[in-house]
């Protein structure tokens, strides 16, 4: 049974380890929520689907229950008052070993043939799961759609494409024949296999639970570990949905569904740091903030760590021949889901003396004024707004916003939108503070949310020194350059190498700084403090198994 | 002229990453000190070069000395008396990072081309090696040969191969397209760039000072980094000339030569700890003693830490067809180099009811006296036992031996031989003593050395589960099965599997479960405590660089 899921899907792991390879463009799903591609009644299914979760106890079937959960809370102000089991570490571990014990031994081809079959059928609930990510996390709904449920699935489907192209690389068996001279050659079998490091551990995080979290959770599972998934508690139903899934396939494989296990909790306990010390927890994907990842790599070492947490992503601009489109992708950027994004540009670095564009010389207010202009344009019609900006996903990012207001001189402030179909989210448009470049302990850190500063600096060789400092110093995922000269692109590619940012050049279309896309673009570099990882490369398989070998005579 | 050597040596490459993939027998370098593979004068003139070293100080032309060691000591008794520059870090590492970025710049091609340049001069250098190898680590010549030169070689060019397969599955340049439904295609054109990880360190051993730090040093510099090699005080002198060696062929690729660095040190001082917790140190590759690589892996948060640390290897016997191949297979293993190995087995598991054999039941104590007496049958002539079992390293080694006859009942006692060249050298033949399983802390440990226990066990399944327990507990690189059962085979697989361990199976030949074979033999699995990684594997080069990228539309 369970290798008839590899063999269904061999041609869709073909083209996804073929895509990682090239990296040009490739997806498996279709990231429009449309009827033709999803079927007519995929939409409404979804939405009962989601509905049907509100005001219940989501029931996983796994042992070892002692309470419940809070109820869970949207940020659109709908009453979600989903709950979930928690758990007895105590009973549930025992069922986890167990369970563990038959999926190692059962395979590479048996593990990755589960992982595709479980994100075959994810892709099928992507309504679903996209109404549980934005009633969770504040996402509009196209966002949380797409991030949630088909980006979310290419970006596993890439992870598994790693794990196999590298379980693969080695063979099942090898003959080794040493010539001795003139005497008989020592003949040797050798055999090879694939050994998953222990139980894993993945800690979600409340803006992109899934987005985040399925490339550890199907680099693990496709590696063989049995896989724990630790949700943010404001966040749970995604990730229970997902994990519900993939425990009926593994069923339908045959296979305990303990290898898959939800470990639901209410916020502020210590739920993390508790699973996170384990022995038995051998892999832990982490994606939140810097203090709680910093924690997990300095502790938890008796597991191989990979964390994404905070960073400061920056613009510089220098010059452009279309300052227009620059306005309009910049101030995009900043809006998008209110900054809320790992990928969302902070800082916006703007020679004091202004830049040279197609239309003449702009001075620096000129450049900060036309941004901020930019956003209030695009946010000008309530309707469309809210569809860009979601809601803000917890009280502390709204709290931020209004100490931020003191930090430099208001560009453009953040104005509060009431949401025509859901009245009680808090719906906020980006603040843009002006500050001196001089000020730098107020905008080297991460301000996480709409808030964002354009920085007067000497000259463009000053913002990138900033930007390279900043990027080593506190971490960034991203570098956004605009310039006309190819000697500052050039001078740029390399600061963004050796402070391991990924830059994308002159954006003024509709590709977006934040936007990262499986099999084509690395997110993360794992050299800087923002992430020690890579989604996916293969460093973020590789440390989930071990090869064993045995060796006899023939 | 740099990537002229990556041409030169692209044929080389290519079957070096083929073997690592097929995992059977290959090898590039001749591994018999032959005149016809190395030419008529090797010997003579490597013997010449490497006493040209006695009596001196071996400059490296390196910046920031600050005084010299202590003289260099062989165990065999000879006036070696090398010493070396010590360095002042504050002098010798702003010259390091200087040379660096050069380095960094010249891209995997460059990195690799250099690496197999050197190691081609390396092996022309293989006698020279070999002595000095001989003179610091007691090796006899056979095995300082094979193992200092050609092997160690071949397991640089093996972790060379895996950082040039990873590094060049990314590609340099992607093109992206994608569709937009009835408006043009988004295009862009992403770069992909290496990035060495920064400086790494290589913490050499006194018994394998070149086999176990060549994977480490080759796999780092064909990444891009720059290397500082930190030896064993008791054994610099192999590193040294392998320093000068690289250092040579970087000047000749026309780099700064402080790419690559030796900070030689005397023994008993803190420069492995003040070398291991510096900020610019991010990768470090340790062999040595737990002790030193827990508290490496423990404190050196900054670095991605590959250790190979100790470990207790293991012989199961459960029945045999060939009882006297048996006997001298592990007689020779426990005899070659005075199991001064990492591979060395230590404790040898016998059902206290004794075994069946092709020639009948024989109870414990005539597999184990059988066991003695195949030891000193193997060393009965002395001027062949000098050349298996080499010299002492150093007094510790020797103590032990002292020590371990009050952990059980004598089998066969350590005689201390003559050696006929150098009388000086404290040359050692095994102990072997019989325990019962009941007294597990007395063999649970490592005793590194010529120290072996026949223990009493239940059944085989006892000897299976405590050999579990500790590979698990302790460490383990090998462990070796003697059975013609089937089922027993294939449980102590399984076990193997699960504790992270080689296994051999019926080793009676000339094979030992001491070797493992370059391309062919994973050496240490990460699955427990004897290392954290694999000599060598994709993992084990992964963690050496970043890929960085940028994106611009087309």
């Amino acid at each position: 049974m369970s290798s008839e899921f590899f063999d269904r899907h061999s041609e869709l792991l073909h083209q996804a380890t073929t895509a990682i390879q090239q990296r040009g463009y490739w997806s498996a799903f279709a990231e429009t929520p449309s009827p033709k591609a999803y079927g007519e009644t995929a939409n409404g299914d979804g939405k009962l689907a989601f509905e049907a979760h509100q005001h219940k106890l989501f029931d996983l079937g796994q042992p070892g229950i002692s309470g419940q959960t809070e109820k869970e809370v949207s940020p659109f102000g709908i009453d979600l008052n989903t709950t979930y089991n928690k758990s007895d570490l105590n009973v549930l571990f025992p069922a986890i070993h167990q369970a563990a014990l038959t999926w190692r031994d059962a395979g590479p081809e048996t593990w990755v043939g589960v992982a595709l079959e479980s994100l075959m059928r994810l892709n099928k609930k992507s309504f679903e799961i996209a109404y549980s990510v934005m009633h969770t996390t504040g996402q509009a709904f196209m966002m949380a759609f797409q991030a949630g449920g088909p980006h979310a699935q290419e970006r596993a489907l890439e992870a598994v494409a790693y794990a196999w192209a590298e379980m693969s690389g080695v063979p099942k068996t090898a003959y080794w024949e040493k010539p001795q001279g003139k005497n008989e050659p020592l003949k040797m079998e050798k055999r090879y296999r694939v050994v998953p490091r222990g139980i894993s551990l993945v800690i979600g995080c409340s803006t992109f639970p899934t987005w985040n979290s399925y490339p550890g959770l199907f680099a693990s599972l496709a590696t063989g570990n049995a896989v724990v998934v630790k949700p943010h508690p404001a966040a749970t139903l995604p990730l229970a949905i997902t994990v519900q899934i993939i425990r009926e396939v593994l069923q339908d494989a045959g296979f305990d569904p303990n290898v898959v296990t939800l470990v639901a909790h209410n916020a502020d306990d210590d739920t993390a740091q508790t699973l996170s010390l384990r022995p038995d927890i051998r892999v832990i994907d982490f994606t939140g903030s810097s203090k709680n990842g910093n924690w997990i790599e300095r502790n938890a070492q008796q597991a191989k760590v990979y964390t994404e947490k905070a960073g400061v992503n920056q613009i510089i601009i220098d010059s452009t021949d279309d300052f227009k489109g620059m306005v309009r992708n910049i101030a995009f950027s900043l809006a998008l889901y209110s900054g809320q994004m790992c990928t969302a540009p902070q800082n916006i670095y703007i020679p004091k003396d202004g830049i040279d564009t197609a239309e003449g010389h702009f001075s620096f207010d000129e450049v900060a004024s036309a941004i901020g202009q930019g956003i209030e344009k695009l946010l000008s019609e309530t309707e469309r707004a809210v569809e860009i900006l979601g809601a803000i996903q917890n009280d502390a990012t709204s709290s931020r916003i209004e100490e931020a207001r003191a930090l430099g001189d208001v560009v453009v402030e953040s104005k509060t939108l009431t949401h025509p179909l859901f009245p009680s989210a808090s719906v906020r448009t980006p603040i843009l503070l002006k500050v001196d470049a001089g000020v730098e302990d107020k905008f080297s850190r991460e301000h996480f949310g709409p808030i964002s500063f354009a920085i007067a600096t000497k000259d463009t060789a000053h913002s990138i020194a900033l930007s390279k400092k900043i990027a080593i110093e506190h971490g960034a995922m991203t570098i956004s350059i605009y310039s006309t000269d190819a000697d500052v692109l050039h001078k740029v590619e390399d600061t963004a190498a050796e402070a391991g940012v990924s830059l994308s050049c002159n954006l003024t279309g509709s590709v977006f700084v934040n936007q990262s896309a499986a099999y084509s673009d690395f997110h993360g570099t794992g050299a800087n403090p923002a992430a020690n990882t890579t989604l996916s490369d293969p460093s973020f398989v590789t440390g989930r198994f071990y090869v064993t070998q045995s060796r006899v005579h023939l």
